[in-house]
């Protein structure tokens, strides 16, 4: 794997921009291995992915921050994320008592199939810890009390921890607690959750019983960055499955479970290799 | 095709009562060519549809609804319907301004597709008599006030002209008006809507532009019965189509079009087939 | 609708030519309505697809083949085409007895979903007349004969109908003949057929039966270009429906046809919309 | 858990064999929990799965298979196996250098959504050795040698492993080796194989790059009986992912894992249920 630059940006469109990046890339010797870009005529907004190789590039790629940011920034209004693929993501999971995501986002990650760090993984309870154990990453639990009293400690010592492990985002993995503005703050757009259901259809607890009330003949799952409103920030990834009348709650919670985890992991991938970009509470997902 | 019959019912479920059936037909000489059942385990139902050839059959046609009633449906407290595959269903189409589902419908009806009859097709608007008159189906106007003045009037004169061409369903091919309370009432179970989200997601108006401002990845279309509450009768049919933050409100509306069509037609399919058993606002659906 | 200029074209890639590109159609006060573009890393390949405006854009649109000829074409070893969104496309659709998927293309065009002019319908059956005149599209038969032996006369006859309506692509809408190489050759890459398998399962006849006999849990239908290999040639789209061991070949029959209008809509749909290019036997295809 | 039997029969149908079974079961003081049945009818056969609970059943277990023989299996010309719940199926894994299906049923294992027993882990193969130890599973490895002058000898030790182990069937998890008759025969329909294409397409190896190679929109994989003929047993799950011109084999085979998983898992999930009948190199799958 070469190193290479990622660049993400957004900017009110104008004719010249896509040109101008391009050519900022290949006058200063960079090898553009993807490029894709998307305009959304009706806000008039442009937005690029674009990555090259740093071998040979002219910019030293510790000043190529500043200089994009000198050159393109101010001048086009652009909002712009620059990454390296040799500095992984590092990722933090939550989890509270099931199992399903959990194995599903190690064994993928002890697989190889990301370019990722998992430092640790958050808990508000024990059950789960055999699972970190198997695969050998640490595991901390802080219990939050059931009148919520010691939540805000609990999530100060969170944060701590967040940071001493230099966690650039959060997978909550079926983690069964509503995150504070502050944690929220701290990774805006940084937090990925799993829903499981179709959003906006079953908003809140026990979607699975909701469904099956309503008698629906299909069951989603979603998965979306926290935002302050419960269950309505950016939607990345949705899926579902078929049912019938022969389902239960019980069932469809068991068919859920294997939504849940191909959705979440669906996110969890293009999050980890900077597709995604976030605009107006939606977003925008490079292929 | 051999002239059968076809029972559909439910009832409190009890040990004997698949053998019972059975028995019934078989002891009088039946041959039953479609069965299917179901339990309902968690409120203790038993639903079944079961169908038999009449050639041979001891009771006669006139007589076996009687029959039925006398010996099973008091014993069992059983609800039931009988019906007979030579007596075909007739369909009234409700349409508005947009010909898809139309033609889609009466496409189908022309091939031969489905053992139906379709004696009218009724509207609000002049805009789709040519697609009747392609098909030589008459086509009847009646347009309703802006201010819903003549909404009674209206639907007494198509509740009369149902009621003369031995409606026995109601086909709602994107009929942009609510139905009244006394034609639900006059077809209960028996009004077929398509809405075009996947329901209970964007209730109401101008769905596809509510999916697109809450940037969801999947759109879908609904076709339920229709009741009193907007939106909320036993869903049939639901299918769903992945979009991208590529697609416009324009985009969804025409991919919409395509959902709608296939998910009306399957849940016409299935009531004409006369598998469709409708129990506590949800739908059993024979395969 | 504004009018506009859709350049299709493909390279082998070098660093600046989406620079070129962008660069020449925004230079001469061209504004880009729609840029996508696609490079194949394993083959060393660049594909793009842009659209702009052509009011007040400096080149006029009867010199601007020769010059995007002169000016890229030999220097980048450069394969393009140039469209007008206002020169339509001229489609002639080929049938022979089955019905469903002349319908749904003739209801799209009736409801104006298509930018597209059909001429005419050509058949070896009467069968299909009815449909023609329902929409007033002039129906055009020549009988094969069962031993072919007025095949190449027929083909003649068709190919100057094909000439004097000028048709620039063919749709064979369920058309059970084989398509000669005289005909292919004169409408290379512009000839869609709809094959009822998910290819490359089942090639060649009833392929519902040979999928009922392996006792598949799924089964798709397919619309590619015809080339002279049979069944063989680039894959447009493909979908897919669930079926159990319930189906019959006659289910699977009926289900199949909603795949097969659907998935040869859909090829239309982007053939029409100039989105496809061809390579290597396969098809890009631009969102 | 109830303790229940699980009866799973075919044979020719007559009009009164479900009458027969059910009351056979009623009448001996069984409570029906799960009834399906299907009938054949171009073959005229019928396929029945019925479970009920065994306390206060009159007939005692171990009597049960006797009794069915007797008054039933001979007379109706049926073939029929009889199961209880609470005697759990005990599966082998055989698996050579992925991990992906490996853990996923090892995941669902130890969350206990089946009801089964894993006492064992085959591989040709060091290299999934400590996901077995992960689990606490004991890992078998046989080398077989190129030339597989040692294969006759290496399934010798397997099938004594097997026996010792009790093993009532066999899951390949991606293990790339060829089953040899003697194997198949001693588990007939009872191992189970993922392929990772849709068959009957791109049959043998490889066949995410004979996908791409054909340049299909859609890619499947398919879980099957092993049967003599390579990759042509009963199928018994599958499923598709979209693809699109952007996709290398590289991305397939990232894609195909995750549809090797889900369908394998299914096709798991269902054996341990004992819902699978075959017939005709085909299954029935109950609901």
């Amino acid at each position: 794997m070469k190193p290479t630059a990622i660049l993400l940006l957004h900017c009110p469109d104008s004719q010249g921009i896509i040109t101008e990046v391009t050519r900022f890339i290949t006058d200063n010797n960079g090898n553009i291995v993807y490029l894709d870009q998307y305009v959304d005529r009706q806000d008039g907004m442009f937005f690029m992915r674009i990555e090259w190789e740093l071998d040979g590039f002219i910019i030293p790629r510790e000043k190529l921050k500043d200089y994009i940011q000198t050159l393109y920034a101010v001048r086009y209004d652009m909002t712009f994320n620059l990454y390296f693929n040799d500095v992984k993501p590092r990722m933090a999971i939550f989890v509270s008592k099931m199992s399903h995501c959990l194995y599903d986002l190690l064994a993928r990650y002890k697989a190889g199939e990301w370019n990722v760090e998992i430092p640790c993984i958050v808990s508000n309870h024990e059950d789960l810890r055999y699972v970190a154990e198997q695969f050998g990453i640490p595991y901390y639990v802080w219990s939050i009390k059931k009148d919520h009293s010691n939540k805000a400690e609990v999530e100060q010592a969170e944060m701590e921890l967040l940071k001493k492990e230099k966690v650039t985002f959060i997978v909550l993995a079926r983690y069964m607690q509503i995150i504070s503005e502050k944690l929220i703050s701290a990774y805006p757009h940084h937090i990925i959750n799993i829903h499981h259901s179709f959003l906006p259809a079953f908003i809140g607890a026990k979607p699975y019983h909701q469904a099956w009330e309503r008698g629906v003949k299909i069951v989603g799952a979603t998965s979306h960055y926290v935002t302050m409103e419960l269950d309505a920030g950016p939607i990345i990834e949705q899926d579902v499955v078929r049912i019938s009348h022969k389902d239960t709650p019980e069932s469809l919670v068991l068919k859920g479970r294997d939504l849940e985890k191909i959705v979440l992991s669906r996110a969890v991938t293009k999050h980890i290799e900077r597709k995604i970009l976030t605009y107006n509470n939606k977003t925008i997902i490079f292929s």
